[in-house]
């Protein structure tokens, strides 16, 4: 309904309309630009970008207006932090471990290897992790919240069955960077096909495994032709957090109700975003497997393989930049207490689900 | 900063600050009042309603002001939604599950026995699942939001070991009602003691398990001193969700930008409240079992002839009231889609963590 019908409207009881005192002002009227890391053919990521501008819309009245401008078109989806810095945009959707080049630090805004579920993630970002990550974006005058995750997604595709650790050694395997760093390390050759040539490539044997996202976004890739086997989990993804990184000093010149409305919008994209992941990943995962893919989880002695690579990465890294460890001990102590918990009644409960489930 | 030195700054590139149209209005000032079912001890809920409360305050510039009465002065807590719709409220924040008496399938508002955990049923609630709610809910002339959840609870306190499901009959165990119901098929009996009176009744034998909430809240009661068996997980709680529950006649009467800020809100108590469990929980189980507490698992023989007892209750639920088998059969539906897929990638990747962290 229009305002003015609720003006004219009866039934107000608890509702008080007051006269508007002699200082009110309107709130201003602010358009900004929103450039996106994500091609539009990832949509439910796409959708968390979508969700973000119509609540500031709707909460503002129409006064807050945010444009979004499709990934490649005002920058490059790595460059979309240097056009929020240089002034193309106030606003940039992205997963902060893109850019862990200015700061190795920003993967853990992400969801690092073997780090923390979707969940636990989020309890990091409002319970001091977030204000972490804000630490290390200020000398970037940037500023960021939390506004979207993919949970934990998929292995990814393999021409061929992984039997041991062995496996891995020389295997050539589309990975994102720190992931395919840290397996180095036990023999992969890390590869960076475009989504335009991973199926060519898996075909062409050039590659043998490629990593993509979940089965939501992996289902129009039809990558079961030429890799059958669809690997799970995809531990160096148990989260992928996204963020909306905002100019700081467009931030702060902002009132303080629209800082409000900014914040509350991203947690709206933030549940949305998983929440449509979680509701569409089932009936896709469904489908694949019926167009002949074939599921497989990683053996343990490979997951413990990566697992060893992954530390020795770590400790690597701690050395070599305190900043770094500072980061990577506040988020993996978070983590060994979210999973002591996780272990008690969360993860006993879906085991017993998962049971009755197989048992029809 | 205040809005005037906002308007006065420098550095305005991106905002631009447009002359007040001639038919602007500011947004009417609103008071209302928040009724709520949960005591003030349940610390973490009642932040939920303060978090809420702050950000609809926040985001519409101080004019829109709840004040939040707390338990049992305004209305009891089990007639808050009669508060609502007489008038004395026109929000309360409850459990739906506790107003099972009006519509038995509000049971699936807050997470039913045996049901989803905390992240599927949000992401139930955001595709279908709370519409199918506000349906219950619309005869009533009540509408909810989601707005806050415990996450998987504990099974509870036991002052002896359950070694079998024959030892669960006679025992007289502290239940929630529908749970309550469901297991006197397997023998129980449900009781229902006070929270000042239950360390009592465990200590003088009058009952002989209770369950209670999470360990943040448990902690509190000390129970371990007369019920040493701290048993996992509480199926019939897998997730606990809460509502705000808004009067229809005023939420329709708002201007559509409030109602967006309330929805909004909702979506910022919702995170916060499972965030804050989540972050607190760890801690608080330490402290538990270094205090004396045995952390137990229900034997697995024990949650099968609890399953079975739920799996007849529903049946002649679902009998027994169209509506009740509805929501039951999608809610179910739902969530045995939700397993498919969070057997294939959230559940395996927390079992290595899980397996990993006991190594050390």
């Amino acid at each position: 309904m229009k305002r003015r019908d609720f003006l004219a409207g009866a039934g107000l009881a608890g509702v008080t309309e007051i006269a508007t005192p002699a200082l009110a002002q309107t709130s201003p009227t602010i358009r900004w630009t929103l450039t996106t890391s994500f091609p539009d053919y990832l949509q439910v990521i796409a959708s968390g970008a979508q969700a973000f501008v119509q609540a500031v819309r709707d909460m503002s009245d129409g006064r807050f207006i945010i444009e979004i401008h499709p990934a490649g078109t005002l920058a490059k989806p790595l460059d979309v932090l240097d056009a929020v810095r240089d002034g193309r945009a106030e606003i940039a959707q992205t997963a902060l471990h893109y850019h862990w080049g200015l700061q190795p630090a920003l993967v853990f805004a992400t969801g690092a290897p073997f780090g923390m579920n979707a969940r636990e993630q989020n309890a990091f970002f409002r319970f001091g992790g977030n204000d972490l990550i804000n630490e290390l974006l200020v000398d970037h005058k940037l500023i960021a919240f939390p506004a979207g995750n993919t949970g934990c997604q998929m292995g990814g595709w393999f021409t061929r069955e992984l039997r041991s650790a062995s496996d891995l050694r020389g295997l050539r395997w589309r990975l994102p960077g720190l992931t395919g760093k840290m397996l180095t390390r036990v023999g992969v050759v890390p590869t960076a096909s475009s989504r335009s040539q991973v199926a060519a490539d898996l075909g062409a044997g050039a590659i043998e495994a490629a990593a993509w996202v979940s089965p939501v976004d992996d289902e129009a890739l039809s990558l079961w032709r030429v890799a059958p086997y669809y690997y799970y989990p995809g531990w160096w993804q148990g989260s992928m957090a996204m963020h909306l990184v905002f100019a700081l000093d467009k931030w702060n010149a902002l009132p303080k109700q629209y800082q409000a409305i900014l914040r509350a919008a991203s947690d709206v994209a933030n549940s949305d975003v998983l929440a449509r992941y979680d509701a569409l990943n089932p009936q896709a995962v469904r489908r694949i497997v019926e167009a002949g893919a074939k599921l497989r989880p990683f053996p343990q002695e490979v997951l413990e393989a990566c697992w060893q690579a992954a530390q020795a990465e770590y400790r690597e890294m701690c050395e070599a930049d305190p900043v770094f460890q500072r980061v990577h001990d506040a988020y993996m102590s978070f983590r060994n207490d979210q999973y002591l918990w996780w272990q008690v009644a969360e993860y006993p409960f879906d085991n017993f689900a998962i049971r009755q489930r197989s048992k029809g």
